[in-house]
């Protein structure tokens, strides 16, 4: 059997999410279907992460097992043909077969966008969250510098999760601001449930004046969810990439 | 009477156009009901330019005449609050009894932005044309000059159109590449019937290798449609402000 590891851009809008759910669409559900009917057997689909509804992708990973014999390179054209236009395969390529596309990964990066001005965006609004108070982007910086390194991520975790141990190392963040969109990136060997949409909420808050910069320090050491902002919306959050 | 004009920012992808058609829901007929259940009465809305279905708007002008006393600062969040959140009014100001909002403007800049991979993207798919060959974007630049200035734009004009008179200014021409989106963005006196969209169409054609840059000025004077470019796809297309 072939592992054929795949890159997917989607537009998680009309979905409800990454994972098969009792209500609504997944991602996960129709590109399996579509993959299915180019290899013409049943497969199953293992992606990298679960992304919830409303949430976009640029560079999500998911593997499946196959006999087929259609070439790598073909994959992508193929699959797409059988794909709505909002689901994208990338790339494919094959791997050993003990590549698994969420045990195996090293990290991943996300990106989360603001629009910040009073009035709200028809063009930007599906990939946008709208913030119309004006926010302080520096001190949106500074506070960003507190997440990095490796701390007890267990203040940025929405409760429904099963995972155990909550410590994560971050490894790069930044706030860029071109307009009236700010951009948080963020990378880190893993992310808790909600984290990055926790991370934005608390610097949003932070640019509000309603969290000081210095307090982001005591709030990660506090480990208390209601320390920390709200869970700042999905339209905002992309996975920009995973890496092995 | 006051006499109100609007800015309006609008994703084109779910309507028929600006303007009122047999099929289809468009633009002005939704604004004009949002305004109307505002202002408690029957009003005309002129619109400075009639988009096509799918072409996108950031800085649309419409006005209308109304007895309503709301103030101008509050118009925007009153008829934004009736309006689907694909259509936004960003702006509102009061102007003379002879403003119009098409007769009286001196000039629009729209822009037209290109996505330029192989493969498709769901992200960008309703707000960017798919340009899977890889263009060259020097050569456009170098073509972009030729339409520069006072020409009779014949050739770049579809059919359907009544207007006789087919001269225009072009102000202004650039064509930016930033990673692999492509903009073209584009000011005129006027702009005639699918202009902007032929002109995208000659300019990839250029990039293509299929029309030689310094082709543009032939074609331009001999005011053969059939010898422009293809009319490029209507969703890479913005309305970016009209000037007055």
């Amino acid at each position: 059997m072939r592992n054929i590891k795949i890159i997917i851009e989607y537009d998680g809008t009309e979905y409800c999410g990454w994972q098969v759910q009792k209500n609504g669409m997944s991602i996960q559900q129709v590109l399996q279907k579509a993959i299915e009917d180019t290899v013409n057997h049943k497969i199953s689909l293992t992606g990298a992460s679960r992304t919830d509804a409303g949430v976009h992708a640029k560079g999500m990973v998911a593997n499946f097992f196959t006999n087929s014999k259609i070439p790598c390179g073909k994959f992508p054209m193929a699959i797409n043909s059988k794909l709505p236009d909002d689901i994208v395969v990338t790339g494919a390529e094959e791997v050993g077969e003990n590549f698994h596309s969420r045990y195996s990964n090293k990290g991943k990066r996300y990106s989360y966008y603001i629009l910040n001005r009073r009035i709200p965006s028809a063009i930007y609004r599906r990939y946008t969250a709208h913030v119309p108070v004006l926010l302080d982007v520096e001190k949106m910086k500074k506070a960003a510098g507190y997440f990095l390194g490796t701390h007890d991520f267990s203040a940025f975790k929405s409760s429904g999760s099963s995972i155990k141990n909550n410590i994560r190392t971050v490894k790069s963040i930044s706030i860029t601001k071109t307009g009236d969109i700010i951009k948080l990136e963020i990378e880190a060997d893993g992310f808790l449930y909600n984290m990055v949409r926790i991370i934005a909420g608390t610097l949003i808050d932070v640019g509000k004046g309603k969290i000081g910069p210095d307090d982001i320090d005591g709030i990660i050491k506090s480990r208390d969810r209601n320390r920390a902002g709200k869970t700042a919306p999905p339209q905002g959050l992309y996975l920009d990439c995973v890496y092995y």
